[in-house]
């Protein structure tokens, strides 16, 4: 593990949300990723879906930007999970592994931005204890920050975050009989 | 110029906006540009900023992205555009030239993919006309995804797109007196 990177006094660790029915709330933090990649932070994107094929071309970019700086971390539900060899196929044990994972590094401080892509969904359904993960990300220790994407956020994870973005959709291709495009949507 | 790549009868080039006061704008165009660059689009960006200085993070992770596979093409108003050698250093006139150079590679199909961030400003500010704007990109040949993002979009140009999401900001920790933060923000 290398060396946290030096922070500023000015520096401080967000919680941010990305939540809402519209496109965006994903890539908007994938976004964020090349900004902390650039800045040298330690990168962790966790993604609690049950299929990966929709985040590929994510993947694909953070791997090459990992070979060529700061590594980014990229963790999949929908593959299993690289560290688990147990043998997991429900989607509800999947989610429980992951989030128990992502405590254990948010107490080693493993990265400085760490991504729950799409996490709000095992909250929503249950499987993972909304309050025991509020309780965690409120109390985390020293410098990461974290943003949690998708759609519905419980209230209590609202009321803990430091910055909430609603992604609306204004008007959806979908709507008109376009289907979703190679190269866009996933 | 390479040679667009195939494309299967489904696709469809889509005319998006993002647009609303909230966080997400450009970091989900620049999300786009990652799922387009892993399908081996042609990505051109063109930013219409005077300053350059908020998306640095994002145009390394370009440079690194095109050393490794398509080639994107990344252009910021902030520093004078690359192609003018005219010395140009009103807002207004940049951002003209720029349009310029934008409906240039549109009339030639030289993108895949083509995102104009903060492009509604200059729209909004009069600088450049929407009607030809949206003339332009509702007309325009082949195939080519554009992306257009910035507060206040245009009436027309939403009238116009295929699908617009509205970033609205929920909670910003701005108005609790945390300042921006480097590796998030910029």
């Amino acid at each position: 593990m290398s060396e946290p990177v030096h922070h500023a006094r000015r520096d401080r660790p967000l919680l941010l949300v990305n939540t809402g029915d519209g496109k965006g709330k994903s890539t908007a933090a994938f976004g964020v990723v090349l900004r902390s990649w650039a800045r040298g932070y330690r990168v962790g994107v966790y993604q609690f879906l049950k299929s990966g094929k929709w985040k590929i071309g994510e993947q694909a970019a953070a791997s090459v930007l990992g070979a060529a700086g700061p590594a980014i971390v990229w963790e999949a539900m929908g593959d299993g999970w690289t560290w688990t060899s147990r043998d997991l196929d429900e989607s509800a044990d999947l989610a429980r592994e992951g989030w128990a994972e992502v405590r254990r590094h948010i107490e080693a401080q493993t990265y400085d931005l760490l991504v729950l892509d799409e996490f709000t969904y095992p909250l929503s359904f249950g499987w993972v204890d909304t309050a025991e993960v509020v309780e965690v990300l409120v109390n985390r220790p020293g410098f990461q920050h974290v943003i949690v994407t998708g759609r519905d956020a419980p209230a209590a994870l609202i009321d803990a975050a430091d910055l909430v973005t609603e992604m609306r959709p204004i008007k959806h291709p979908f709507e008109r009989g376009i289907k979703a495009q190679r190269g866009i949507e996933w």
